[in-house]
């Protein structure tokens, strides 16, 4: 149940991409599990409700991984010595595979939500598997945590192996329909439409997915120009479009309507990344993932420059753990590298807009979400940066930045999401 | 006192640089502090030593970190906005010159020690700062832990600020003699000469160092080449000189007859690279570093093709944290990035390439050291990754792989060095 309560503690939190907000000792609001607001000192109106004072400590926004694949945390850290397509053959379809076998899945899928719980995570988009049961099971799961999360039943149908192959678009639009009734009972977490990319669906089963997306009125994800070889193979087996990126939009599974989630968009030229600023595209950022398979590095200034939203995500298990704080020091890593060896023009990322990103950035995918300006669902971290000594005093901001490069699950002294603890200190 | 004894477990260690010898369930002797090999089964000649049975646990040879810088610890993680020159005057010599108070040294020195206790490095190549005192004070912390380190007091006379210049070359040659001196008490921590890099020594006092060094017989440890400005720099104040490294070799300290490392090499080209090669000059490869800094990616396959001696840094505070398996892992990233936008022709490093360098590529600098060679140091490390959990059985390679990714300090469940427990469990 979500509470009306009041946390003080150092509080920094974002309402514009590159700003960063530093409220040192301040109180911050959760009413009913949406956010009061930060305060120098506590107002009148709230004084009569539980005040848990975190003294020294962090209070920020909880972190949206927008980009995460809950089969392939089995193998994180693994196989990191092929790029995409190969990868994917070699090690992602072999382990998906898996989940066929419930017994598997549970044993799996506990791991990733025991560990999820104890991350800087709050929201998440989860790519499943084909398998309705695996995927139903690990919504239940995560559904127990209290985590939010958008979870995908994964739709594929041509060039994959046959153990995780959807028997014809039909059937496989059928399946996801009855996958979806499924999903009514739960409240924290909710489906998306999860075509896996293009080269693994059909024209029928993109027809299908569009259908039950108008009906249903879902939002998707999936991924885009990752890889070139992938896009070459794109403009192969669809030779009429344009990009990579109108080959969903065609389907009307590219933002505007509905929400869209992209992964990766390493490789996007101007014209794909027009139509994802028209159509309002979610980019999910994932640095580790794309430096790994050796994708390259997203053009994510140019993403911002054009106003395109973009989020981070952790891309298991082409990324290798779940951490968001990771996530943000590789992205502003990663954009240096490509400023130095690939592009002068596209000016390296900031702190404070990476920041962002994990927060607002990604959180805007589930609505008023990532930030503590009132009205926004009361997401929260409380990080106990104690044992990270210097004979120096720093200011909140600079803990925070050092939190970036060095944090561990460790530091996460508390979490909240929608008001509800999740876990932690009182 | 170095004992004799046997440890048990999953043992992996290098012999040569792209090979990886696992040996499941298998016994490490050390005798007097020495390795004696590893076998399947306990040889007759060892029954009579403790053997400490560390079950599934793996046991590796310590890492190396071929390059941090002491002082700089007070501020790892912070202020990443800048390039090298910029970052050296706003960030490193501001703080460096609080080291003239011993009392901000002791606690500063203090907190960097404790932690490279509990970290994964067992041997260390340290810059200080120009303070004799403060040096001397952290060598003598460094001493009582048990970890085998190198420890330069810095030599810097020009283009520095007053607080952190030396007065005159010959005044600063004289301290260092008066230095040394006092570094004779040591056991475990050794003096190496420290010229900052060649923009803030003078030619005069590089003419001191030398000698100093012909007379004592010692290592040097400086900087190369690690940023384009910088290179720049160096062509301006030596005009007469065919490449950065060249500045270096005129005075005799760029290897061959006393034992180099230089830090960075980013920028090296043929030229420079062959004199490296020639001199059997040690790289210290920071990626992190070299990557917040927005230097670039040092050519680490060239080295290695033309067998440069190579081992890995984590060059606090431009590098973030003491972790030497993050920088395993960010060696292997940013050798991914660097072939996949600058050069194609420089294939990405493997995880076996890595492995080597943080053990056995750097140990070569400390003689015998970082591999389970009979008559190596016995230097290991006991991981105990019970909490990495997976659904899958791995193999102790893929085991070994997965630390590098994510390992942190809770995970090292013991520490030796030259056959002295360090710290962990027994």
């Amino acid at each position: 149940m979500a509470e009306s309560f009041v946390l003080k503690g150092n509080i920094c939190y974002s309402m514009e991409r590159d700003e960063l907000l530093v409220r040192e000792h301040s109180y911050v609001i959760c009413e009913n599990g949406v956010c009061g607001g930060v305060y120098p000192s506590l107002p009148e109106d709230f004084r009569w409700m539980e005040c848990v004072d975190y003294g020294d400590r962090l209070i920020i926004p909880g972190f949206t991984d927008l980009h995460v694949h809950a089969p392939q945390y089995a193998f994180r850290g693994l196989g990191m010595d092929l790029e995409l397509l190969e990868w994917l053959e070699e090690h992602a379809f072999v382990e998906e595979q898996k989940y066929a076998d419930l017994a598997y899945a549970k044993k799996a899928y506990e791991i990733f939500t025991e560990d999820l719980v104890k991350s800087a995570t709050t929201r998440a988009c989860i790519f499943g598997t084909i398998h309705t049961e695996a995927t139903l099971l690990l919504m239940d799961m995560l559904e127990k945590t209290g985590i939010k999360a958008f979870v995908g039943r994964v739709n594929m149908d041509r060039n994959c192996p046959e153990g995780l192959c959807e028997a014809g678009w039909g059937k496989a639009a059928q399946d996801t329909e009855m996958w979806l009734e499924r999903c009514c009972g739960f409240k924290n977490v909710r489906p998306i439409l999860t075509p896996r990319f293009i080269p693994a669906c059909s024209d029928g089963l993109m027809r299908g997915l569009s259908e039950l997306q108008k009906r249903c009125h879902l939002p998707v994800q999936s991924h885009l120009s990752e890889n070139r070889e992938e896009i070459a193979w794109v403009k192969e087996l669809c030779p009429e479009v344009e990009n990579y990126g109108a080959a969903y939009d065609r389907y009307g599974m590219f933002g505007e309507e509905y929400p869209a989630i992209m992964a990766h968009c390493v490789h996007s030229g101007e014209e794909e990344m027009e139509l994802m600023e028209r159509r309002k595209v979610f980019v999910a950022h994932c640095p580790e993932s794309n430096a790994n398979l050796s994708s390259g590095v997203a053009p994510v200034r140019a993403f911002l420059n054009r106003g395109i939203k973009v989020g981070l995500g952790s891309d298991i298990a082409a990324g290798s753990g779940l951490s968001m704080f990771r996530a943000m020091a590789l992205a502003v890593q990663c954009s240096k590298l490509k400023w130095r060896l690939e592009d002068g023009a596209l000016e390296p990322l900031k702190f404070s807009e990476v920041f962002y990103m994990a927060t607002k950035g990604g959180g805007e995918f589930f609505g008023n979400v990532g930030s503590f300006e009132k009205g926004f669902a009361f997401d929260a971290l409380v990080i106990d940066d104690g044992d990270m000594r210097s004979p120096q005093k720093l200011s909140v901001q600079q803990r925070l930045e050092r939190l970036a490069y060095l944090a561990e699950d460790k530091h996460i002294a508390a979490k909240y999401v929608g008001g509800r603890k999740i876990f932690g200190i009182s």
